[in-house]
């Protein structure tokens, strides 16, 4: 028997979820909820039926797990806690200082009504704590760095398309190689936000506008840009849509440590990313967790949950002596 | 309370357990093991007492974990299901073929007497084990690679070792970096033995040793040097000891994935480490891994378990709440 996923908004990520899905021969999508009017979507997967997102309680005993792909800013806070009373849920919130409010909301109805829902998964929160938290109690004592890109930022480029004469603008954070090598060499350096990243901007600029201004208004931009070394790039709208449509990201999370009875000797572990899409990354995360959600419910277990409670055999298809036999 | 580890055999991993125990507060060593005369050894830790080892079970109410730090040749396939009788064991059999039989006669002994027992702790198995895995599980249509070095294989020098004429000598196994740029790139190359690791030989040779037999010898060994492109360096004693003393090791494990609908976009996940002493930061993941020995046993479970059984947050010394708030 299949696990039968549902999809709670049809954005980028629940198209990442959709196509995660067909990778994953044990899960069959079994609907898409969404807040649009359910005729006007045509969704990839042939026969799949597509419901009113207000109407998702009814179909509570179609879906195994409910994957949750709205934004962490508004959706999710209502979203992940008020479908934990129906469903077995996943959410992917991004938000890492309100976790733990997130946390104790789903877990009061996940609880109250016998679910498991599983929050912050994805790669950040997600793959990256998993390794942050695995190199610290590996190695007690040490220094973390977490490096992302180079990828789109879509905070940063939506700052830029709000200056006055942008047409369009598309934003990269780009880690900075000898700091990324110094960190890698063990000698634990202390960096500023300048040393770590920096911003690199593809601009399309509206006829007539004065590009000059637009570059000075992005570079001095309190938060997103003053703090980093920026670089603006004016291009035309036909360059932005063939060079720079992807959604791509990425990033290291590595920690630097001793070892030895008197700290005589380095240990450096680095966990890398190179993602051509951000959200279908996500969602394959996402769609291996659900695994494991629909598994510790099978197991009569319910409550709130993230990636550091979840063992990693619940999210693989293959059985425990399999692993050991091919992976081990 | 804190965990009372006790070490079972005091060779390089006996002695990086050692040193890994001072960097967790919440452990101490209760006893060092040994099949030498106990009087003979001198531990680095004041106070704790050393115990033959076959007067081992007599200690068994003085030890919440015992860690096995014998080879996985011939010490562990007897000595882990042995002392699983006795306590909770934690050993780093490493010869993957021979995981499945040594995991039944693990859990066999564990089960029946309520132990908890973690086999194949360490970097590979182990770290490397769960990253395949987790990649794996992300990303289910891909390839796998491993790359390991640049590092000290004990093998390989000692087979070096054995040829007439040679004093000592010391083998690094080194990546090649072409391949892992090609991997890197996602492009899933076909490597063969060859274009994946060179090994580079510093050899001292005996006075009036043939060289250039010495070295045409090392270079068409069958299995052990035959397939790879190999070096070698003569060199001094003295600078054998000056240079060559570590036993550095690391690798690299690599899965590049596909996602999209039409797996349009590629993903590549990279693992790796960088390790001035294999040894030590073997006994790092060890101890780790001890402390969840030590809370599955608590909590009233037996039997033999991996390091895909472990749910991670049960490596730390960090609450879930705490790790919620810091490292997700």
């Amino acid at each position: 028997m299949q696990i039968r996923i549902g999809i709670y908004g049809y954005g980028n990520l629940g198209k990442g979820v959709e196509s995660a899905i067909r990778q994953n021969e044990d899960m069959t999508l079994a609907a898409v909820f969404t807040r649009r009017d359910p005729g006007s979507l045509n969704i990839a997967t042939p026969g799949v039926p597509v419901y009113a997102a207000q109407d998702a309680a009814a179909h509570k005993d179609e879906i195994d797990v409910l994957i949750l792909c709205g934004g962490s800013a508004t959706d999710l806070p209502v979203q992940t806690p008020k479908m934990a009373e129906y469903f077995n849920v996943v959410d992917s919130f991004d938000t890492h200082a309100n976790i733990p409010d997130h946390f104790a909301a789903v877990d009061e109805q996940a609880k109250r009504n016998g679910k498991i829902a599983l929050i912050s998964v994805g790669w950040d929160p997600g793959m990256f704590s998993l390794n942050r938290m695995y190199a610290n109690a590996v190695l007690p004592e040490g220094s973390d760095y977490t490096f992302w890109g180079r990828g789109v930022s879509q905070g940063h480029s939506d700052a830029i398309r709000r200056i006055e004469g942008v047409e369009d603008a598309k934003q990269y954070t780009v880690p900075v190689e000898a700091a990324l090598e110094e960190v890698r060499r063990g000698n634990n350096p202390v960096l500023t936000t300048r040393q770590k990243h920096t911003r690199e901007c593809f601009v399309v600029a509206k006829e007539g506008a004065d590009k000059a201004r637009i570059e000075r208004e992005i570079k001095e931009m309190p938060n997103y840009f003053a703090d980093y070394d920026t670089t603006v790039h004016f291009i035309s709208a036909e360059e932005l849509k063939r060079d720079h449509s992807k959604i791509n990201h990425g990033g290291f999370v590595i920690r630097s440590g001793k070892t030895g009875l008197n700290k005589e000797n380095r240990a450096v572990i680095e966990y890398s990313l190179k993602l051509d899409s951000n959200p279908e990354f996500t969602a394959s995360v996402i769609v291996a967790y659900a695994r494991a959600a629909y598994r510790l419910y099978r197991q009569g277990e319910c409550g709130c949950k993230t990636v550091f409670d979840i063992a990693p055999a619940l999210l693989s298809r293959l059985s425990a002596s399999q692993l050991r036999a091919t992976m081990l």
